[in-house]
């Protein structure tokens, strides 16, 4: 089941003006190469965990305008009958490469690159950022959030204090492509088959006349999972003995134990260990705890290091709006034009040094070191180039040139894939269960340097000889 | 037109769990009160601009559950078929009450009251609580950054940095509410009448042989609203003499003068004065310049306390996601059950004093100092409570009741209206440019002090003294 929005014009006017400028000046139909990429990793992470492509691509497989979006346009009294009709009879013809979602990223990699007509690859602008931008920053987040837990269940519970529900929708995907185990999201168990779990909320145990009759009615209606929430009034020296009380009374069918507690608020370090400390004395000590209430990476690390006795993370409002880092900067930036079938490279020149952007037709190309299994550079280079894996390559850092490295025994791989050609979709999305395995196994490949939340190394990600070459040439041909 | 996205199950799983075991217990047509409040206001600002009622109508109005969707929870296995049976034949049937978008609203008021069976009630929250939260946040935001504009106009810029397409429609709309006078996003303008504006991004200027030629052409196409991006190459050396220079030849037909130049990229407040010098000089005096890049309330301000001369703003990526405070936490609380027509109140405790709710069913006071026009208070009362404005009304610090003060020759007027009737629409919504004005009138009725960015002066929501009494009572039969 699609959503059925009507995403065609989530579209920035300048996108508009622009492709019916260039038709109207004859230079609709030339080549071009856009690529997206981001400058910035959130929280100053050492890495980004991309996510978006199935939405890309449910996207540009369906952009179509309808008669009511051409009838806006005409009232604008600034677009041409041409472009008009361009629209009306609008049929995506690019070719796109992208990195699979799961992969981790880092700055500057063109992650997508689209080639086609400058018209077609300038309106998809707004809604490939968007995309990609929004679901790459959850899944980096939850990423953090699953790491800092260090191998306990997280799940997403953020709906409620999400961006608009398409943010609740699509970050509960991104949380789970990072590594979440479930989500509060119950739409997200439909749309992509993410575990929806959930029990009970305050108002529950306010319905009844005690919190003893309020548990007793849930454990007797959910006897497979009964969480009980045991903060409504307080959790020590009322929730808990209510809890345990109702464990005891055999309510549960025969064979099932009780699930867990949920505590919700109050000093959870101190709240988990004394849970922990009672559940266990009263023969309890399959019994879960599950801790929610703002949490995110920076607080789940500091909890456990003071040994908190916490099973299981509910994590909401940090998590589905990347509280402490809530935007992914991703551009997409023109960087090659083909004229007479040759590519030029094209570069956008900055003041700001780091929002040069690097030039041409482009691949990412991922090294693993072959003793250690672990990732240690990304190398771009022109499209056409090869890395030779049976001889030695000579990397530098593409702003301090001096600082070499030589690598050898090493595998060289493209992580970028062909998912659409000529407007074709030339790719099948993994589901999102493959895409979490995938994610957490990629990961696994990064050193801890890297995955570090305070100053985490740099990762390389150098440029091919010639592409830094012909970065220069460009460069030098300005004055600033 | 309307968006078709299927929103009924963008709903926490818990709400689920809850309304079918409330129902298996017989307590699912009990008639209860739920509260939607907030704590905090975003970036610690004076106060919130309501926004997302529109919306959330419109869920309200719409909401019903599918065979697809009956069948998924079937699948789930823990759903009793009379509960299946409630959601197939499910009639919203709860009264709402809300505050009108466009009102400024402060931490602990009521700005949502639902009446009705519990059942409903609480399967309402995630969505009600998620529309709210987003439009209210990004409302309050959009008012935060047109106050430090100063007059100067403010074009919401920020779909491609959106947390989701939802995100990037309705962050349009509620920038708009907040005060904004434009948006990016196209679909804005047909789904809600906010003027789509947009000109050209570097990619325009790299497309043509030079950037006097992209300037050229961008002129002859968009003669009325010619606004010339400048800093592709060098803002000052290049991108400025050569759109003075497209300015003089005459391409714009006759009675037509030169719109704007747009900078998005180096020190704005630098080349804004350099600019507006130049221009000046050459007898474009009403060449408007047009900043953007990364922009906030606190940029702006240092910018203009600089002395940068600036017409316009496009604010981007920190207005779509309030960056500097990307959550507004607003909760949704029983706060009453019906018993035997008695209306009981309650109160959820915490071990965190903040975490603590007022309960019963209530209204919200705005209390009009005659002699100035301004807000003074808002007094949270019992929702059979009158305000006499006739006699003198003493108001207390409900944390502090010792710090009194006696109100006179004031107005008082309930805040919120009645939107639905036993799940029937009585409300006529506004468009968004009643919204927008109504809320500029509103904000201009608070003193300064609360507008501040910085400390603002707390504005006085108060209690009732009978809702005062009646809350220490309930919180007096608890021990803690």
């Amino acid at each position: 089941m699609e959503l059925k929005d009507n995403l065609e014009l989530i579209m920035d006017y300048y996108e508009l003006t622009m492709a019916n400028g260039m038709l109207e000046s004859n230079i609709g139909n030339e080549v071009v190469y856009f690529d997206m990429f981001f400058r910035k990793v959130p929280d100053d992470g050492g890495f980004a965990i991309m996510a978006g492509i199935k939405q890309l691509i449910d996207y540009l497989n369906n952009l179509s305008f309808s008669d009511e979006d051409i009838e806006y346009l005409r009232s604008k009294n600034v677009f041409s009958e041409n472009f008009l009709d361009y629209l009306k009879n609008f049929k995506f013809c690019c070719d796109v490469w992208a990195v699979p979602e799961g992969t981790p990223v880092f700055p500057e990699e063109p992650i997508i690159t689209v080639k086609g007509p400058i018209i077609q690859a300038q309106l998809i602008e707004t809604m490939l950022l968007l995309t990609i931008n929004h679901q790459t920053l959850i899944a980096t987040k939850a990423n953090r959030v699953v790491r800092a837990a260090n191998g306990r269940s997280v799940s997403e519970f953020g709906s409620r204090r999400a961006q608009g529900y398409a943010a609740a929708l699509y970050g509960a995907r991104a949380a789970y492509i990072g590594g979440c185990g479930s989500t509060a999201c119950t739409r997200a168990e439909i749309e992509f088959g993410i575990p929806a779990v959930g029990t009970m909320a305050h108002s529950w145990v306010q319905m009844f006349d005690s919190e003893l009759d309020a548990f007793r009615a849930y454990a007797i209606r959910y006897p497979k999972n009964c969480t009980l929430l045991v903060d409504t009034y307080n959790t020590i020296k009322s929730g808990l003995p209510n809890a345990i009380k109702v464990f005891k009374e055999e309510i549960l069918p025969r064979g099932y134990r009780p699930y867990g507690i949920r505590i919700d608020s109050g000093d959870a370090t101190y709240l988990s260990k004394k849970a922990r400390q009672i559940l266990d004395g009263e023969g309890f000590e399959d019994c879960k705890i599950i801790i929610s209430n703002s949490l995110d990476e920076y607080k789940i690390r500091d909890m456990l290091s003071y040994g908190a006795k916490i099973d299981s993370f509910g994590v909401g409002e940090r998590l589905i709006t990347s509280y402490t880092s809530p935007i992914l900067g991703g551009v997409y930036k023109l960087c090659a034009i083909e004229k007479e079938g040759n590519i030029i490279p094209k570069i956008k020149i900055s003041d700001n040094i780091t929002k040069i952007n690097n030039p041409g037709f482009k691949n990412v190309w991922r090294i693993e070191d072959k003793e250690t299994g672990k990732y240690v550079a990304d190398i771009i280079t022109f499209f056409d180039e090869k890395i030779d894996e049976s001889k030695p390559y000579m990397i530098f850092d593409p702003q301090s040139t001096w600082k070499k490295k030589t690598l050898t025994n090493f595998k060289a791989k493209c992580i970028r894939k062909k998912i659409f050609e000529n407007g074709k979709l030339c790719y099948n999305s993994p589901d999102v269960h493959e895409i979490q395995k995938y994610c957490k196994e990629q990961v696994s490949k990064l050193w801890d340097e890297v995955k570090r939340f305070e100053n985490p190394h740099k990762y390389y990600v150098d440029l091919s000889e010639r592409l830094w070459e012909e970065k220069q040439k460009l460069l030098s041909q300005r004055e600033f």
